[in-house]
């Protein structure tokens, strides 16, 4: 892409909504957006949050240039006086996120904006396609790694990606999910994210035979080389020709780190056969790694059928989430501070009962039994309220206030953190090596009941006494 | 996304393949790469061709800076004379493209690229995410814009696209396979794709009431207003609302273009009310909009029952093609050229069929009836084939050679044209808005029975009797 400003990155409503804001001089009046999905991808039970990073960056650089500033001109219906506000704009206002690598549930809040009317309207595009993308390959990649039970999972598929931060950005985002590494080699150069890889069909046959292009690259690479044996036939010559190179140039060195790669074919059937040639040879270090349109089903299939793979590399329906390849996140309104400061709580109805709102400025806790370590259940509350864990708490289903759980002997911990306070970043954002592990350590204290691939247990998202109470009278005010 | 350089969009494999033709002294070797894909997304009857411009683009700028170099020297399995060999590197060799907006199908190249093997190996990563992502989203647009039957289309998905390129190339893509424009600002800026957009609901919450927001609006914006009626009670209060501010402020001005957006609940149903309460205020010329989770399927339902509507906005299901969210474009080596120049075929084989590979330099040309103007069959030829259009010309497929086709009276033309030349641009590339109505005009050249949504008529794209006879051959040396 060229050189582009990302403010620009903004669906035009922003434009024409804040231009009215500005005239209706509402440009200093703070207000509260939440950011939250409705439905977890894959209908799974949980997500992953990803993305953050890469908003702070875009907010830390939030301006409009000369260039862009002509360009609205050109529309002919924006004020003049607008267009020189947006001279000088910058971000002023708060940013509460939940930290990348945190499982999260449908309708809590995942970020929190409290900014200037026009300033927090005209971040809704770019804030929530980062999220939505990011979250969603975080998601759909720690499905696939759970699949592979240990095995090293590799993300293949920038060349199917949808476009370029689709491919850079999303190697990222299933790095936080558990990917071991990425084929793609800018991500390595722009997040540390490891990446790898060794050769194609046409490495091999750009050589006068098969031999010759596995013995060239052992001789090139004699450290854990894998070699791609599917060009001609993967049992009648690939694997015997590699077994032949290992043998002749990688055993006499004394090296024992060599791997073979499948690409065509059944893969369980072909990777038994492989062990086979592989082990009968001598070779029992050798690993193999299997590729072609891999995903977390068909990986669980082929742990049940004992395939021998080592490694999976997983291309186009992992960087596309293929099966489920929207994450629905919303940016929403949730309540304006008034001429004294007070913070009036907002709401959206709908006749669809799913999508009306949670209003208010609110905090999320997440509950943490202390016998077991494992979450119990997370509750939105309004801003100003705190949990005192020294006394049983109990908690309710918003949908069916019957169902109550009263909790002892827990943990609360708030999950959203102060990213930006009047404009300025106060948040240091992790490495993604520490993202990764913090993902790994937080998915361990989910039950198992909440990671099954299909009909998992529905985890509790829970609304505070006083928010209820909120939420009804606004219903009663705005309901239908 | 930081300043990166686009140059390391590549998987890693590249650049170890390309160390290795560097030491095998391949790098002055000639060969030749196809671009093709093997099925058409959503089971449809053809794609269309998009993201040749991105591809040249990133072409013209290919190098690799000291950052770069330097993050692959400490990888430390690169030889120094390659590391600098990539410091002066740029693309020397020829492309041939298929242009923005042609009608494409399966098995026949959509590019060529002839280059030294580094060069046209580190290039492969980026051509093929670019060509897959623009070409899967034109081709979507295209099949919900045919949905809708002459109603205008309009690309609303940013915010659920998968990253910055997913929103902003895709909905370039959009338009080029026929939406009237997009919501995406930085598309319009970029590319010249129109951008519009009016309100979300925030814009109605942050007034007292409906009524001012919808009346604060209609002043601003006299000139073709959009109202979004659904932040209430769509039939109760959003559309009483609208009618309200269209005749106080709008009628008394002499304005008749305005319009209401439904984004929730039953569309088939509220749009017929809608209509009905517009009509009946003697408000006929305001137009109804839709958006809310449509594709080509729920917009052909629709436009059955007969919907009320005049302009559908689409979203993620348009900007990631979310029912067949991957188009499987692969990038083949076909030929390479020996030591005296001459061009020798090559074949990647396969167990499965389906995967082996068209060899050799190819041309390929699509016939058209003179007599309906329709588009008959594609014919891959090698490239020193011409094809004598005075005399019947007969075709077969290859697949079943004994189903062949006499065709007289045709047109014959040449797909591919000549982008890069001993790498530099030859080619100059349309506006975008010349690319959407080349690509309309095409369309109009394919029978209707390929452009059924199910189960199309498969348009032929068969070989040359001298490709079918190199291919057999190689088939013979090289088949399992």
């Amino acid at each position: 892409m060229k050189n582009d400003n990302l403010s620009m990155l903004c669906d035009f409503y922003e434009f024409t909504m804040s231009n009215g804001y500005f005239k209706n001089d509402f440009y200093k009046k703070n207000v509260y957006f939440d950011v939250f999905f409705r439905k977890v991808p894959d209908n799974g039970g949980f997500a992953i949050s990803a993305g953050l990073e890469q908003v702070i960056e875009y907010i830390k650089d939030l301006h409009f240039n000369e260039e862009d500033i002509e360009f609205l001109r050109s529309k002919e219906i924006f004020d003049e006086r607008f267009l020189d506000y947006l001279k000088n704009f910058k971000f002023s206002g708060d940013i509460y996120a939940v930290p990348e690598g945190t499982p999260i549930f449908p309708n809590e809040p995942v970020m929190t904006i409290r900014a200037p009317a026009i300033e927090a309207q005209l971040i809704e595009t770019f804030i929530l396609l980062t999220l939505n993308h990011q979250t969603l390959i975080a998601t759909k990649a720690n499905r696939i790694v759970r699949a592979a039970q240990g095995r090293a999972v590799i993300e293949f598929g920038s060349r199917r990606a949808q476009g370029i931060s689709g491919a850079v950005d999303g190697a990222r985002a299933a790095y936080i999910g558990g990917c071991a590494g990425t084929a793609c080699t800018l991500t390595d150069e722009l997040y540390g994210v490891p990446a790898g890889g060794t050769m194609a069909h046409s490495w091999i046959q750009m050589f006068e035979s098969e031999y010759d292009a596995f013995k060239a690259y052992c001789e090139l690479y004699p450290d854990n080389p894998t070699l791609l044996v599917d060009t001609y036939n993967t049992l009648k010559s690939g694997i015997p020709n590699a077994i032949k190179v290992f043998k002749e140039v990688l055993v006499p060195q004394g090296k024992n780190e060599f791997s073979i790669r499948l690409d065509s074919g059944d893969i369980s059937y072909l990777s038994k056969k492989a062990r086979k040639m592989l082990d009968d040879a001598g070779l029992k270090s050798c690993k193999i790694t299997a590729s072609n349109a891999l995903d977390e089903y068909l990986i669980r299939d082929l742990m049940m059928q004992g395939a021998k793979i080592d490694t999976f590399g997983v291309g186009e329906r992992l960087i596309t989430s293929a099966s489920s390849p929207v994450l629905g996140g919303v940016y929403k309104l949730v309540a304006v501070e008034n001429e004294i400061g007070e913070i009036v709580p907002k709401i959206k109805v709908s006749e669809n009962t799913t999508k009306i709102t949670n209003p208010h400025f609110k905090k999320v806790y997440r509950y943490f039994d202390n016998e077991s370590g494992k979450a119990i259940a997370d509750e939105l509350c309004v801003y100003d309220e705190t949990i005192d864990n020294s006394v049983p708490h109990t908690i309710f289903d918003p949908n069916a206030t019957w169902k109550t759980k009263t909790i002892t002997d827990f943990t609360a911990k708030e999950l959203l953190v102060t990213v930006f306070k009047n404009g300025e970043c106060v948040y240091e954002s992790p490495s993604i090596q520490e993202i990764a592990e913090y993902c790994k350590g937080q998915i361990e204290l989910l039950w198992d009941e909440v990671k099954r691939f299909e009909n998992p247990h529905t985890y509790y998202v829970d609304l505070s006494k006083k928010l209820y109470e909120i939420k009804n009278i606004l219903l009663n005010v705005y309901g239908v």
